[in-house]
């Protein structure tokens, strides 16, 4: 077995021990009567944000129906929320998903009031940027990587003042190289929003999730197709590996 | 860390390394030609068994879809699908659950025949024995657990000489005490119906999952309403426990 292993003993236990001293007691607020967990002095708030890689079909009409199946979607928030709630029955943990398809970071900012901010999470995850650099291929969208790095900077700034006591995770945009929609072009370009990804996690001093080595390494062992056909929406296996890494990642980072 | 953990090291790596020798080159057939995998030479053919626990709302309209998110349903067979095929993308597996709420067992072998041997599986996982019991309290059925017992075993019986080469995996009914729907009555009786599944195993030399045992850790964690509210239905995070027991304990037995 390698790195593929998915919900890895050292890495919930390390997550579950790293994420109490820092979520426990945090106020609460903005969870709708339909919320499966809504007690005044529940645990911790986790939620992931991004593009259509975190929204993966998730029902929006539950979207206050904190680790309920359908609001998770089926991607990768799915497996790690599952993988969470499982291994820490005894923090009452609330995860939610706010991750909408087509999103880049100007779309992120527009509605992070209310669906960041206003949520107070303890734990925030965000996935974004593929379509910061896909949408300026046809799309008449005229971003650059220096533009990503200024207005997701900005993000993070807004994030870090109005929320000061919430652990953030960066999640590395990805290829899964060979997928359908993907050509030789992609990847140069690209490379420079990976670069963005993993300088403002440092930045921020936040955690930081590989996705692209994890999909550089799956794909020694089976072809995009298996992973995510189109190069940009994983396969379950796909979600699984990026769950396994995302919970890998955590501990070590908050 | 503990048992609870999800996706193993140790129980993924031999789940692969004691299947595949048993797996390779099995004849195909049955599938739709909406399969997301149609290949004449594919992997092996695992497939999940039982009843509403297994079903899981699962998407009955996409039955022969293997590997399908909608297919699998949402409860353990997703799970132990997901991690299955992230942890051997080489093998090409094909997953299929056929797991139908309210069945006991005579309700499988009215339909073993289409939705089991046609399917030629190479492992066949059952979880079958709560409705069997449950339906003697107020459903005018007059089952026993020695009923239980004779029907089971007639069914595998019928299994092993239809398909010789399928490893089985029997899964243990099990109840999530303090469920709202369990009384005390239940427990003496149903205690039978486990053994009933425990001795069937040994007889036909097949796996094991203990759930119950399983549970009952679990309970020592948390109440039944955050494993299985009903006491009968796992939420996510109990389904997610079954997965794990479901992966460690197939390699050993295999």
């Amino acid at each position: 077995m390698n790195r593929r292993d998915f919900f890895v003993k050292s890495a919930a236990a390390g997550a579950a021990a790293l994420l109490i001293p820092e979520m426990a007691g945090a106020v609460r607020s903005k969870y709708s009567p339909s919320g499966v967990v809504n007690a005044p002095n529940g645990g911790a708030v986790v939620l992931f944000q991004g593009d259509s890689i975190t929204d993966a079909g998730r029902n929006r009409s539950l979207e206050d129906r904190v680790n309920d199946f359908e609001m998770l979607g089926r991607g990768y928030p799915l497996y790690a929320a599952a993988g969470l709630l499982a291994a820490r029955p005894d923090r009452d943990l609330r995860i939610l998903n706010r991750g909408i398809s087509g999103n880049r970071v100007p779309d992120l900012d527009k509605r992070w009031e209310r669906d960041c901010i206003d949520l107070k999470p303890d734990l925030l995850s965000i996935l974004i940027g593929v379509n910061d650099y896909g949408h300026t291929r046809g799309s008449n969208y005229d971003g650059t990587a220096e533009r990503y790095l200024s207005e997701y900077r900005r993000l993070l700034e807004r994030t870090r003042k109005m929320l000061p006591g919430t652990k953030i995770v960066i999640c590395e945009p990805f290829l899964i190289h060979g997928g359908t929609v993907l050509d030789d072009s992609w990847e140069p370009a690209f490379a420079g929003y990976r670069r963005v990804a993993a300088l403002l996690a440092a930045e921020f001093n936040a955690g930081f999730v590989p996705f692209q080595e994890v999909f550089n390494a799956a794909l020694e062992k089976a072809p995009a197709g298996y992973w995510g056909a189109d190069g940009i929406h994983p396969s379950t296996a796909g979600a699984v590996l990026m769950a396994e890494a995302w919970l890998k990642t955590v501990p070590s980072e908050l």
